[in-house]
Parts: structure tokens; C-alpha cells; sequence
């Protein structure tokens, strides 16, 4: 059994949550779960316990109401969960979205511990991050965290950062739990929240779940490294429909996602190519498909100039729920290992921005086989 | 040193022999050559010592003026070999090429003795085949292929099969050496000249060397694999303007190709997914150049219909002449270290259709970690 | 009242009969249809009075059973109409489909007034030709048409041939018919038929209905020549996976479509760019949609090179379908007008191959507003 | 004879310069030039006998020096014009570029009569206006434009506008001029200018030279339209890396641009269709070439969603410099018609935003016949 409280019931959780219960009923194939039927833990073991959102018109809802507002063939069984009132902190500002946080009723700390008290009973292996990309600042020392938690600096911390603070909290009681951050905000990427986790028995996974263009275009890049063709420029767009790109027209948070991604160039090239590689624009028909259009030019032998323009459509939310699948049950294996802290194995494969910070982005294919041998499993082709 | 016999003194051997003397001069970067200088042996080592044609323009002209038909920047310093009369065997039938072959004067097996005793005046270590894809039946049994060259069978062999078997006969007679295939013929896929070339310290690397969309699908559909992605078609063209999309413009010939690039999607994926992957089309004002197209429609997670297109527009013949390069070096390695017959750690990564016949494609950004550490480099990945 | 017979039951028909029925009970946009609401005759006017195919899977069945094996969302509005035993000719050979038709009962002869016979209860002012395309040899004279006929010469004719041939002898009878050709066989370029059609009262529309890529490609060279922009070759490559598609592997059908595309680039370039312009491939999963790519190369200022790119996944049958909602009107209003012949203002704007056959391709964009002139409309932007 | 003041010697000038020159010597075609050798007007007419900018690396030097630079292939017959100081105004603001201007010495007036001074020495048929992209705002009152150079505004007015002014000024004296406004700073759609052009005897044409995929876009839209197509969205994204798209990176600059190029929707499809349309980056090593990326969506007949996506690699400046040869001459032949004010039948094909304010954008392929009928010359396919 792996039990699982969801953070920011939105697209992604949602088209989670209704993939799982298909897959379960058996109405739905297992595509786009990267390990499929393979690792130990089924897919049939996973139960959604809890779901908090900070939406007013979210709040107090059954969860299965607000699924079917995502994918209208949500199944029935998802009923009997209600979503919880959980941390805003602004999350939200400046989306068209009426918003209500514990936050706003209590201090940081109150809020942290009315979280753990909840989790209590809810009793959660793995918690999901899936909230709108926020600004943040990272802090780098736990103490800082510390005191920020402690000083009530709403305007210093973010909900991702209050929830693992929290999680961490709760895991310590417990013995051991996993966070699944699948968004930008730093958590597997900041030695403040590593060092947290490590003392807390919290296994956290981050940071921004990889999916969309950024995984292609490692895998892209690398080979051309492999043939030791010199990339002379790459221009990468992206423009869709849902609240994740609205909220990436606010400026700020833009900046977060930018940073991610730009990493992988220099990685996996080992020199910085010029780039320009953004979430670009909101377009309000394109709902929760994205446009991808990337163009790659690249010296070959001899002097050659070659040019590569890879376009995609992409459904956004099920590339990153898929992912979820596994994760969960990533969590739960990691936490029975004691990997407490964050593995960088998984997160090699499943992340955009892979933690902890030291470490560097690899070649999707290859990561993915180191991942299989971390989880136990057979590699594929090494 | 590593001395080079070139097969085929057309737009490929041209830019490699160019692009090698650029390189050796110090005025071309080694862009396009996988292994750069990181190999034991190095670029300047290289040398060509002899070259063979059938086309009457090209035999007995000096290898200077031949390849500054197709490099006008090619550097003097390749004078001094003079393109040799090769093969014929119908190779450039139907081409707008007129040809002379030794198989025109003499019997097959004469023109074999020929072959060798001219090589052990030139004495190569590695011999490179860049003729024009031919139409070919495979031999699959040493002495069905030993009784087509003894009853010259003009009808039956190839012209690459012609030069494998000389080769084989060289190689026994002077201890060692390399035969690199970079055409679709079968060789180190057909199980009649790998038992010959063991038995006759000759290594053969093949077949069909790996550039274009091909190795590039390889790594795109491991990707797709990778995340258990379903996919449900696969569309993919090719159009070119030089000779050898010319050349595919003949059936057969055309057939020999289709076979060899079909293969990766069921090597790839595990399924046979639905496909349309030819060279397709030959539009002459192109020349080198070639465009490509590719669609990919999958399944994602929770049934959601995704779709890549991939198009691209890369020189044709500087792909494949940087990867000579390298080859030319690992079949000397290979000999040096005695692996006669053929070497799948260096097809999986240079070849489409990568020999011996009972193993499969493997994702290339694999197969490249495999090959470096067959060649005694480090991982890069790994 | 415009009373349509429809020869053909495919794909193309179906979605034209569906659509139809639903626009008419208020249920679908006129998305598709250039004219929308803006001609004098309705869409609320059309009437679907019979139906001719020779697959014996549809052969006797009620309208909307057929219908709906193609559209699931067929109105039930549908019903009343039985699809009839048509002419076959071959038409289907080498096709999956067990075929029948008049021609395997009776000559050539019987079948034309078996037809008439037919029709002449059935009192259609429109026939739409959607067969499959047909392998055929246009006649140019209209006595070797009528010999032909009368010598039973089923190897010499195809079933649209003889469907127009049969039309003619109906509108010669009632005074007065259109016959709306959107396939490749030349009907409205062949002096045969338009020479038949003139002096029987017949409209002919024709031919081969401009869908796919090939009015936007003639809408993209139109843009090149009018900018001066010198094209040095154009690739394009069409791939599906509905029948006409699966008929196209069979390389006459083949060639009858290539003629058709190429003379575009002439006519609107004003010289004859290399280019390869083909219906390309089957691949089954794509259905009705298909998989378009084209390349483009063209000079600018100052021998500036350019290139564009232009790739579309485009459903096959609606595009066509939509436009022959508004061609049963023009065939309606032609006949009218007293049109018969051909008509090129209708032609040079929905058709491939506008007739009469020394006419040329024009820009789409402005053979609409001649279209809309000669229909009595005002002209959009002239 | 054309005699023509170049301000702005940039890119587009210096492209403009060199490929007429090469036309003038019989070294180059007049590919790009849309009306080539069609007018009464030759290209060998049109001499180049002023240029202004205000780089100091330009000011004082010779035209060839400044071409060179851009084109190294630049003929030396153009020497003899030395590059002057023209107006700043901080057009070259946040550019990396050090500035001098006439303003830095003198008032607004002052420079006014410097200008008209030495274009009465210089004696120009036409202005050709090319200067980097500016964030400007229209006057609308022709007072109010006069007032501000009356009073100094320095902040009020941008450089083109201070050159339109002192035009008008010189046209008045001289009997009549045109002035040719490449950019997209509103002049011929600024009803203060048309005014003062009108009682000045200059002639405006404006605004934004039509390049790039702004004028294939319209041709795309206008087939959609014409088809009935329901544009769903429509995303296009732009990357260069000459100094107008470093330029466009200023944001209120890219502010202008974006207004431009967005009313071509609404005028096309004759609805707002959620669109996106930006220059979005820069990218230095793309220099003078642009990657263009376009996604449209639209619903065909019977419900069906189809999908287009436009890739182009286009060379920037050439494209606008093949419609100045055009332009200068057209302006020449307006002054002798005496169409003072502007002309929207030259505008509506080569500009992006074409004057005056209250006309519309039409298909460009309709725009180019009625231009043609403007100038004298037959329609093509009207």
C-alpha cells in the first residue's frame, strides 16, 4: 500500500488521480508510466488519501468533483476524499483564481502544525508536489529556514517551502516518509531542505518534473555530443493554455523555470552553446496541449553546417502525471531503503533540475538505466 | 601510421579525404569525429595509400583533382595517389555514369589476385567501402560465396562482396587487417564473410553506416520507449540530390535500404509499431544535402495522443566521412588486438544495421558508452 | 431543392452526407464550407436522393447504416435512402474489399440505361463522383468515348467515364444536370466530356477536388513569385491511411495523382522548379488524417538563400467533403444559368486540375473572388 | 534617375546598397526585387547620393567601408558617399552601440534646417527610412508635431519622426519627394503626417517593411478564410540575432512591433482568433538570419481539427532591401503622379501595417495585382 496526500489539486493531480483509478479498474493501458507493471510495488497498492488546494472553489469539494472538472470520464470510485484548505502564501497572486490559505488564519508555525496533525491521521507514504510554479529564493542553510518557519516571514517562504518543512516534521514522528517535488521551486536542489531531510527520515525527490521538451532535448544534445558535432545555436519555445503557462506570463516565476532548464545545455554539451530555451507564451485555446518548436544548428565534419527543427504537440499534464505513477512508488521503496535525503538516481531520469545541487544533468537513456538498477530492476540495454 | 585503401572514390571518401588533410594541416576542427583526439591513435596517423573507382572519369586521375570535383577548398597535399580501376559488377547500373571494371578484362577470380597483389605493394591496414548502394543477395554459407568467385558468377556477387573476399585474401596473406562497410550490402551481417573474415585475420565493421534520421530515430524512439510511451506510427522521408539517392531511385537498390532501417523500430521499442520509413526521393538542385521529415504520433498517460515532427536538413556525405575517422582508427585497434571477424561494440554505434546478424540496435547514446569502453576510454556517462 | 446522387459511398461521401444532416438540424457550424450561407440556395436545401457503390459490404444497406461506420455521430436522419449496385470496372481491383458491379451483369450499354433508368425516377439535379481513384487514359474525342461504349470495351473505360457518360444521356432526357468529378480522372480536361457535357445540357465541375496540401501550396508559390523569390526546388510528401491512400500504393493510381500536382509549380511560378510532389505512403493508424511535409527553397536579395518548412496533420475527407457542400449548389446554379461544359471560375477555385484542359492553375486566393463573382456574390478584398 | 538618401545605414541599407549595386553591374539577379525589371523605371536608374546614421564607427566614413562590413562582397563603384550624422534621440538607447547625433549639438529645429540644408545640395528623389526599431508615439494632430519640434520636445518625438518633418520641409521647397518608411514607428498611419504630406508635396508609403512571416502569415489566413476554416489559435514565434532583434529586446520597443503585426488576424479572418504573434529572442550566432516558428489550429468541415505548422530560415534584411529597389522606385513614380499624402495600393503590399489608419490588411496576393494596376502594369492572373 502506498498512501498518498496530493499538494494543489490542479491539472497534473487530477489527471493523476483519474489515470490511477482507470488503470486500476483496468480500463486504462499503463502508457506513459515509465515502469510500467516492472518494479515491486503495483500500481493497484497506490491510494490517494488526501488532496489540499488553496482555490476557494476547490476547497471543501469531493475530490472526485473536482477530477471530472479536469477529465470528464473520471471514475466514480475517486469519491470520498474531501480537499483540504492548504498553504497560499501567494501562490496564486495574479491569477484569475479566488484563493483562501491556512496562512491566512494563522501563523506559519500554527499552520505547519495543524498540516502534521492532519497528516496524523491521514498517515501519507509519499506526498505529491504539484502547485503552481512560484517565485522563491532558496535558502541554502537550514537555519535560515529554521527561523524563517519560526518569525512568521510570510513574504520569505514559499507553500512548497512550508509543506516539506511540514513533511519533514511529520516523518520524523512517524519514521519515515517521501516529497515528490514536481515543481521549480528548489527543494532536492537546496542543501537547507537536503540536510532537513536527512535528520527528518524524509526522502525528498526533485526538482520539476521532466517533462515536456526539456527531456528530448537532453537526449537530443547528447547525441550530438556523442558525434562530437559543435552546436552553434539552439532556440527552444513553448506556448500553452493551462494555469501553469498563465502563470509563467507573471515575470517572476518565469525567471525560476528559465534557470532549470538552461542548466542542460552546459551539461550535456560541456561547453554553453548560446541558447534561448523558455516557456514562452499563453494561449488560452491550446488548454493543457502544448506547441513545442526547437531549432538546432550544429557544425558537422568537414565544415558542414546541419540544422535540426524538432516540433511536438504535447498533452502537458498526463507527460508529468504519468511520472507520478512511478514516483510514488519510487517514494515508498526508497523510504523502506532508509535513502533518506535525495537520490539522485531517480531523480537523474524523472527531473528536469536534478538534486542534490552538486550533481549535473546525464543523458535521459542513460539515466533511466541507472535508474532501473537503483530500483532493482534489470537494466535494458546496458 | 594506419595506411587507408578507399572503395569508391565518391562524395563521402572525397570529403573524408579532404576533411582528413584539413584536420592533419591543423586548418579544420575535428567537429563530426565522435572520438576526437581522444583515441590512441591519432588523425595525423592516417594516411591514404590507394583508390579505386570504376567511373572512366575518375580512374588513373590523380586522388588531388578527384576530390576537388566535389571540395573546391581541398587541400594539395592529396596529391600523389592515383584512383585505381576497382569492381564494376553493375554497381553504377543505370546511373548516368560510365564505368569500367576489372571484372570486364578478366574473370572474377583473376581480378581478385590482382586486388591483392596490389595491396601488398600499398599495404593497408584498413580498407574503407563507400560504393554506391548496390542491389545484393546475402551468401549466408562461406563456401556458397567461395563457389560464386570460383565459377565467376558475375551475375551473383557485388562488387562489395567482391572486395570483402580480396580483403579476406590479403589479410591472411600479410597477418591482419580491416575492412569497414559503410554501405547497406550486408557483410558483417551476413554470416559467410564473418566466418571468412575470422578465419583470414581480417575484422569487418558494418553494415551501413549510421547517419542521417536513422540513429537519430534510434535515440527518439528510446526516449518514447524509455517512459512506456505507445507508439502508434511511424512516418518518416528522406529526399537528397546526390548520387546515392540517385541510386535509390532504382528498386533494388531502394529494397537492400528499406530493409536495413526497418529493423530499429522493433529493435527499439519491442513492438513493431506502424511505419513508413524510406529513403524516398531524389530532387537533384539538393546535391549533398538531404531533407528529412518525421512524424511520431504515441499514447500518453490517461489516453492522451501526443506527436513529434522532426525535420532536419544535414549534409549527407560529412556525416559519414567524420565517422571514418574514428573507423579507420578502431579497425586498426581491432586488428592490433586480434579481434578478427566483427565487432558489435563498434557497429552498435557507427552502423544502422549493425553486425553480427543475430544482435539488434541498442539506443546509440548506450551503444557509444559500450564502443569507448571496447577502444579503452572512459565512460563518458557511465 | 438541390437532389444530390452520390456515386461512391467511401469516406468522403459519408462525412459529406453526416455533416450535411447536422447542419441542416441545426447541430454543426458551416466550418468548411467556402460559401457558408452566403449563396442563394441553402444548405437546408440539399437532399441526398440516391447512393452507388459496388462494395458488397454497402451494396443494399440503408444509408445511415454506411454512413455511420465512418461517423459514429450520423444522424439517424439519414435513414430511407438504400445504397445501390454501381459500375465497378476494376475500380477496386487489388483493394481489400469484395467488389460487384452493373458491369459484371450486363454490357456497358445496359448499365448506362440501366442508370438512366434509374435516375430518371431518382430526378437528381447533382452527381457527386467521389470513387476511388482510378488507373485511366483520357479519350480527347468524343466518338472514340461513344465506340467505346457501344463496343462493350470494359478494358478502355472506367467507371467514372461511364458514370458521366451515362449523366449526360440523363440530362440530354430531363434538360439539364451538373456532374461534380472530385477525383483525378480527367473529365473536365478532357475535350471527350466537355464536348458530351455542352451538347447534352450537362455541368461538369472537375477535376480531382483541391484539398490537402495542394491549394496551399499553390497559395505559398503564388507568395514567392509575387515577391520574385527564385525557387530552387520543392519537396513534398503526403502520407494516410484511408483507402484513397492505400489505392495510391498502386503505382498507376499513382502516376494519375503526380500528373495532376505537378502542373502547379509551372503555372504558378511561370518555370518549371525540380521538384517531387507525390501522395507518398500508407500507413494505416493515420485513418483519415493525413501527414503533410513540404520543403521549399528559394533565392532572395542579394543571392540570399531561404527555406520553409511546412508540415500539417489534416483531416482527408472533411476538406472535401466541406467543399462539395458547396459544389452541389454551383452544380445547381450552373445549370440554371445554362452553363453546360465546363465551368473554370468553379474549377479554378475547388479543383486540383481546373478544367477545361488549357486552362492553368491561378492563385487560389484570387480564383475565389472570381468564383464568388460569377456565383453573383461581391468579391471578398478585390 | 532615382536619387535616394539612405537613413539608417544598417543591415538593410547596406544589403540594399550592395545587391543594386551588383545589379547595376549586370553580377547579380533581380530575384527578390517583386517587380524586377517590370517598371518604367530601371534599377540602373537608382543611385544612392546620401546616407545618415548615427554610429560613430560610421559617422565620416566612406558608404563602401560602412557596406563592407555587412557584406564583404560589396562592389567598390560605391564608393564616394560619405556616411553623414544624422538624428539620435536615443534610438540606439540600450544598445551596445556609442552614439553621436545632430540633436547632441543643436534644437530640433536647428537639426531640421542642418538636414534640409544639405539634402538641397544632395538633391533626393527619395528617403529611405531603415533605422533601428524605436518606442514612439503617433502625434494624430499635425499641430502637436509641430509644436514639439518648435518647442524642443527631445522626449516627445523619435528620430524618423524629426526625418519625415524635415522631409516634408525639403518637398515643399523642392517641388516634391517620397519618403519610405521601413519601421514600424507610425508615420503613414499617423494622420499628422498624411496631412502634412498631403500639403507638402511628399509622399509617405509605410509603415514596416512586409518581411519575414508577417506577409505569408496574412496569405495563410486568408486560404484558411477562404475555406471557412475556424481559426482556433494561431502561435508564432521569431528568434535573430541581428541588432533589430537585440533592439526588439527593449521592451517597449517590442511594444510597437507587437502592435503592428497583431490587427492582421481581425483583418484576415475577419474575427480576433486568440493569437500570439512576437519576435521573441535573440540569439547572436543566428546574425542576419531568423528562425521562424508557426503553430495554426483551425476546425474543417463536420467538426474535424486540423493543424498547420510553419518552419522558416529566413535571411532578414535582404528580404526588406529586395522591396526597397521596389519602393524607391514607386516613389519616384508617385511624386511625377503627384499622389502626395500616401498611397495605400503600394502600401497594402509592402508593409506590414499599411496606411492610412483606416485601412485594413488584405491578402497580400490581391494586394500585389492592385499595386500593379496602380503603377501601370497588368494584373497577372486578375
Amino acid at each position: 500500500m502506498v498512501r498518498v496526500v496530493i499538494l494543489g489539486q490542479g491539472y497534473v493531480a487530477s489527471v493523476f488521480a483519474s489515470g490511477l483509478e482507470k488503470i486500476k479498474k483496468g480500463e486504462l493501458e499503463v502508457y506513459g508510466v515509465p515502469l510500467g507493471r516492472e518494479l515491486p510495488v503495483g500500481i493497484e497498492d497506490i491510494e490517494i488519501v488526501g488532496s489540499y488546494d488553496v482555490d476557494v472553489g476547490k476547497v471543501g469539494k469531493d475530490l472526485y468533483d473536482v477530477v471530472r472538472s479536469y477529465d470528464p470520464e473520471a471514475p466514480e470510485t475517486l469519491r470520498g476524499v474531501t480537499v483540504r484548505k492548504g498553504i497560499h502564501l501567494g501562490s496564486l497572486r495574479n491569477m484569475p483564481i479566488e484563493a483562501t490559505g491556512l496562512d491566512d488564519e494563522m501563523t506559519l508555525k500554527e499552520a505547519v502544525e495543524h498540516l502534521v496533525g492532519e497528516w496524523k491521521e491521514l498517515r501519507p507514504d509519499v506526498f505529491v508536489n504539484v502547485c503552481t510554479t512560484e517565485a522563491f529564493t532558496p535558502f541554502e542553510r537550514k537555519d535560515e529556514l529554521e527561523r524563517a518557519i519560526e518569525e512568521n516571514r510570510k513574504d520569505r517562504v514559499t507553500a512548497t517551502q512550508v509543506y516539506v518543512y511540514a513533511a519533514a516534521k511529520y516523518a520524523r514522528e512517524v519514521g519515515g516518509a517521501a516529497f515528490v517535488n514536481a515543481i521549480p521551486t528548489l527543494i532536492a536542489n537546496d542543501p537547507a531542505f537536503v540536510e532537513l531531510a536527512k535528520e527528518s527520515n524524509l526522502v525528498v525527490f526533485g526538482d520539476d518534473g521532466a517533462t515536456g521538451a526539456t527531456p528530448l532535448t537532453a537526449d537530443v544534445l547528447a547525441h550530438l555530443a556523442q558525434r562530437n558535432r559543435y552546436v552553434i545555436d539552439i532556440a527552444q519555445f513553448n506556448i500553452g493554455g493551462n494555469n501553469d503557462f498563465l502563470a509563467l506570463t507573471d515575470k517572476e516565476r518565469n525567471k525560476s523555470k528559465e534557470f532549470t532548464k538552461s542548466s542542460i545545455v552546459k551539461d550535456l554539451l560541456g561547453y554553453d552553446a548560446p541558447h534561448y530555451i523558455k516557456p514562452t507564451g499563453f494561449l488560452k485555446p491550446l488548454g493543457d496541449r502544448k506547441f513545442i518548436a526547437m531549432h538546432i544548428e550544429y557544425v558537422s565534419f568537414n565544415g558542414a553546417h546541419d540544422e535540426l527543427i524538432i516540433s511536438g504537440r504535447i498533452n502537458d499534464s498526463p507527460a508529468l502525471a504519468g511520472l507520478l505513477v512511478d514516483l510514488v512508488r519510487l517514494g515508498k521503496i526508497a523510504v523502506e531503503k532508509k535513502a533518506f535525503g535525495t537520490v539522485y538516481e531517480v531523480n537523474a531520469f524523472y527531473m528536469k533540475n536534478p538534486g542534490p545541487k552538486e550533481m549535473h544533468n546525464i543523458p535521459r537513456i542513460i539515466a533511466h538505466e541507472k535508474m532501473r538498477m537503483w530500483a532493482g530492476l534489470e537494466p535494458k540495454w546496458l
